[in-house]
């Protein structure tokens, strides 16, 4: 995929021409107008003309270049520079990250992707379809990617919530297996990690619907109260998830023991059904001279049904207690 | 059921007219009235309709359209649109949770009520039956409806506690089970909702009772006190008994393992009263040719005397230990 | 006991007159006075005379007539409604919870006791005995009355205290059993009553010591701090107790785990003591034709005292290991 | 010992006179000097006369009278009522707590000791070796005393730290123990005292260096500062011991599992031993007519080192399986 | 080493010489210049010396002297004392802190290096190439040398993380055993350590951000942003990696009691197979004299037939059933 996947200049919401990067400066000079970078993993050659053309400040950039940051809104001068992260599940249904960075200024906006992401051609067409709301500036074309990022969040937790009623049905309804708990402690890693993607956003979103930020115009402000509403959500829900899934930890905990308690019950009862005519095999087994019963011509008969009824007296005992 | 419930117009406390849809604009150029009408999950079209009457921003007629907002309260200029969560019990003894969102301005009144909910008809009557109070405007009319909605969820955590009630029975009175485990788990679900169905209204109505909100008269505000007083104590129900949930959990987990201990004791105690005569039994079963007792007239009576007096002294051994 | 308890009108510090509740508006007329009244669970008809006189708020009305207020201190205009709870210790050693509500204004106070509580009868003797500090107005009143409540308090959390502390004694010194754990949970619920009734004092008495309310004279503040500093030190004692509760709780489940451990060892040890001669019994009970020890002379005597030897050895051996 | 343990005048950092408590007032017309008192369990009479020499606040002086007050800070008018808790270990290695309360004005301070505690003399002599500090005025006098208050609490939690290295040693050297659990129990609510006493010192002491408070000359902030650095390292380190201590008990309990479980194992080890050759001998000692074995010349020790071979090898097979 | 390893004044960027300490008062004089002095463990003479060429508090200074701060930034008029701890790697998998004081004042900075810790003559080198960044003063220095030590933490939390990799491995792939219980307890410590370290320098580089400071130029602040930004990161993996852990520490506890349940479980099936022949051996060991079983021809080897067969069913019932 191209370093540079689009470069284009805007004009009362309309798209007025495609830009070759080094020619971005004689687009700036018309202040109606505002352009619209997309990067894809950008070279550091890239990322320098870039720099160059918008007067960036050197520890943006430098934080742009590497991934692995944590999202967060800055402000460098009238320079706004936005880190999120992005989320999405793969076919292994593992959540597969990504990072975007934004550069936003008086007349410019600079988006750059680092690892699995979607692409944001769709939300730029979309945006190109509305253009009295692309009109309110590259502001709302921030807003615009920004609630594509956080709409892809929806998905993610759904699968997670999914995940938890699995390990409840695994709790409540299967045995007690170590691949339970082995479950719930990734469960919980994946809530973490969601949880540090998403809840920088609460207080992001709640800077630019608040703050007085010149690049952002005043009515493109209720759209990122917009994003933050969602923020809230998404966040609402991993909170409830670990809550949860705590709960479910503990329920799991109080469930083996129970069914410990199972294992002891019918040990002991099976363990007392064999020991009793163990013990009276062991009695008509002692050698005494003078014992009546051997003698007798139905002792054996005698003696093994009399066991036998114990044994059953006995079973019958445990089951009704709930042992057996 | 009707989409428009109900269309009347107000002055000084009292019902007016009843008006249609489409002339709503004209009711609202005489600035002593003002417009109540109640939606039942409305379809586009009639949103449309409203929103054009009463110049509604985009984005709160989308949330609007969709249900599972979470409970919140945005301005938009001069409007203000709110959004809660009603709850009520079926017949199952399960809540149903539904929504209710609320456009007020500087003259009108929407609600439009989603999902499992009780008309707001009544809510109305008892309105029009005190019309010093109505005569406070359209804040006055917000506060009837969001107060009924919010005492409908006295009944509901009514029913929690008396569920926690259960579980306490069932954890001190009862043997440990599986099912119990299970019932603390699902009341944690519930009381979880709940909370998230409540709590943003702390916010909520401490806003509204403390801003400066222009569509809302300054002598409105102390009844907004009333819901905010309402919230905070359903609030505190809540968590009260989720904090004694969680130590109910730890504590049927405690009994738990008590209730294994005495099955072990149980096992033990037994044991020894069937071991000690299989020993004994062994013993007088030895084959060497010099064993006085063996050849005595009473060695086999005496024997088993003897074993049963030493099951007899093992019993109340263990009995008086509480073993068994 | 009479509705009205006391009405009567204080000028200077000291009780001038005692006046008829229809007539209180004539006091009022004399701003240097002020008008102290205690209602006991007045009827609908008291309070709205009461209402009358004042000029109070619908809403504070109608919560002062329906008990089960969360505390809490409101303004209504320049009139302040104050909602407390109360406890004592009844003779079963249970914490009962009343309620108490006041009405402050101008020139006036009213107290409404609800439900369980002791009469404030000496609380007027002794405030109008130190006429210096009566003079100092209706708020010194509502300062020496919610002195009177907090300080009821300090016996409750004393006796919770000392729950905690036989609780202690039950889980370190006794077996562990299943009244300890409920005992557990018991003051966990007495602890969260007690939280929810006087947290919400620090709030109320920090507001009344700092903020402006005309109806409580500024030299009457420091009075109010020192309320609060009660509620401080009572709520702490309520947290300290619960931290040290969950402690308990875990601990005592420890020495479940322990004592269940003991179970087992003693088992183990007592059963190897059983087995070992069993075993040996059985060996000698084998119907080998060639077993020389059989036939020997002292065969017998020789088996028995070395079976009970190396049961001796076995014994010491447990013994030492700490399992007997 | 003497109830005023010390009254001299202060002038520019040099101890100018010994006064009379009753002639403080002559003293204190001297706006350029400072008296500094301190009192040691003072009488009622003691504390009447300073309170009429400074004009305290009645309710300070009551707190006064009685230990038992948490700490705080308090402004009456232009006196500054500070009540801090002081700490010590004592011979039988418990924490022995007291009280100091400061009554500082205009021109004086004094130290009121209550309970277990060490006399000031040292702070004073040493504060009168730096006339150049002590001449910052009663502020500083202050200061030194408090300084010299947290300091002692540096052993105090030398020795929790050092009990909670005991507990890690009985926790992971040795055997599961009751003793243990208990000691655990204790540490924890050793440390929640000292927290409580330690804890509100933060905010005393941030608002001694913050705010602007007339008797404290701006000068000694800088050395609040400091104070509240300490107990800041203090209050850390007994957070840091909490939640190590909690980890702990936790630790303790996973590991009274496993010693459960090898409890379990080592029996079950054993207990096979002992059955099998209990099951052989049981064999060899059936009556059939038809058992060729048993007519075998070599039949018995054959039988005998078989069982033998077969104890050996499910003892070599258990210890393998890390059961023995 | 020396205690005074560098000693050099600056201006523009550019060292213009090496200064002996006891002249430095005389480079002060020249406003476009700042001294950068880097001392390691220095002793109490040149520390004096250092105060009295800078002017340094006293308190500062004691506190400079003494390592065993905790990490902070105070102002004592114009000069900023900062107090940072360092960390890295020993070659056992340790972690070693060190300390490092910093004063910063109108025109200079001094480090204090104590305890472990790498030197900072490296940073120095790459400040000095970079000329356009250091003629920012010594604000940019304190930036410097901060952002050094905060990227030393680091490779610390990597280990950290990968020591939580080995405890998930220790839990869900092995054996329950006291050394991954210890392994948990010991990573808690160590988190508890780096938490107690990088936890203050959230609030510390948060204050250099934003406030004015007159020793630190306007445009270095975004500096100390990216170094807030690190730090935040740090603290987030510390935080999640104490949750993880703790979670981690919960499932080891499951597994301990899941694998009890399987000894148990194992036990309980073994039993049962040795039990039944010995049941079956015991009846046929009985001395009744009419027992035709016995006088078969081929009873002995039908019987124990039958045994091993019911022995077999029994095995493969357990098998089936999971337990064995």
């Amino acid at each position: 995929m191209n370093e540079v996947v689009n470069c284009a200049a805007y004009s009362k919401g309309h798209r007025t021409a495609n830009v070759e990067l080094a020619e971005v400066h004689e687009v700036l000079k018309d202040a109606n107008q505002f352009v619209w970078i997309g990067l894809h993993e950008p070279s550091e050659d890239i990322l320098n003309q870039v720099q160059l053309e918008f007067g960036l400040h050197d520890l943006a950039v430098e934080d742009a270049q590497n991934a692995h940051q944590r999202p967060k809104a800055e402000l460098y001068g009238d320079t706004l520079f936005v880190v999120l992260r992005t989320a999405q599940m793969n076919k292994e249904h593992h959540i597969e990250f990504g990072e975007t960075h934004f550069f936003v200024g008086a007349n410019f906006i600079v988006t750059i992707r680092h690892g699995s992401s979607v692409s944001y051609a769709n939300v730029r067409t979309r945006c190109e379809s509305t253009p009295h709301l692309l009109s309110k500036g590259q502001g709302f074309a921030l807003y615009a990617v920004m609630d594509f990022i956080v709409d892809q969040y929806f998905p993610v937790i759904d699968e997670l919530e999914e995940e938890l009623q699995e390990i409840e049905d695994e709790v409540f309804k299967e045995k007690p297996s170590r691949a339970t708990t082995e479950h719930i402690y990734q469960l919980k890693r994946e809530l973490l990690e969601v949880k540090r993607a998403i809840s920088p956003l609460i207080d992001i979103s709640s800077r630019l619907m608040r703050f007085d930020i010149k690049c952002i115009s005043e009515d493109t402000q209720p759209y990122f109260r917009d994003i933050y509403d969602h923020v809230i959500r998404i966040n609402e829900v991993v909170d409830n998830t670990r809550e949860l899934l705590n709960t479910a930890l503990e329920a799991n905990f109080s469930l083996i023991s129970i069914s410990q308690s199972d294992v002891s019950k019918k040990f002991a009862g099976w363990a007392a059904i064999i020991a009793v005519p163990t013990m009276i095999a062991g009695f008509y087994g002692m050698n005494f001279r003078f014992m009546p019963e051997l003698d007798w011509r139905y002792g054996y008969p005698v003696v093994v049904g009399f066991t036998i009824s114990i044994c059953i007296i006995v079973y019958y005992f445990f089951r009704r207690s709930g042992w057996l």
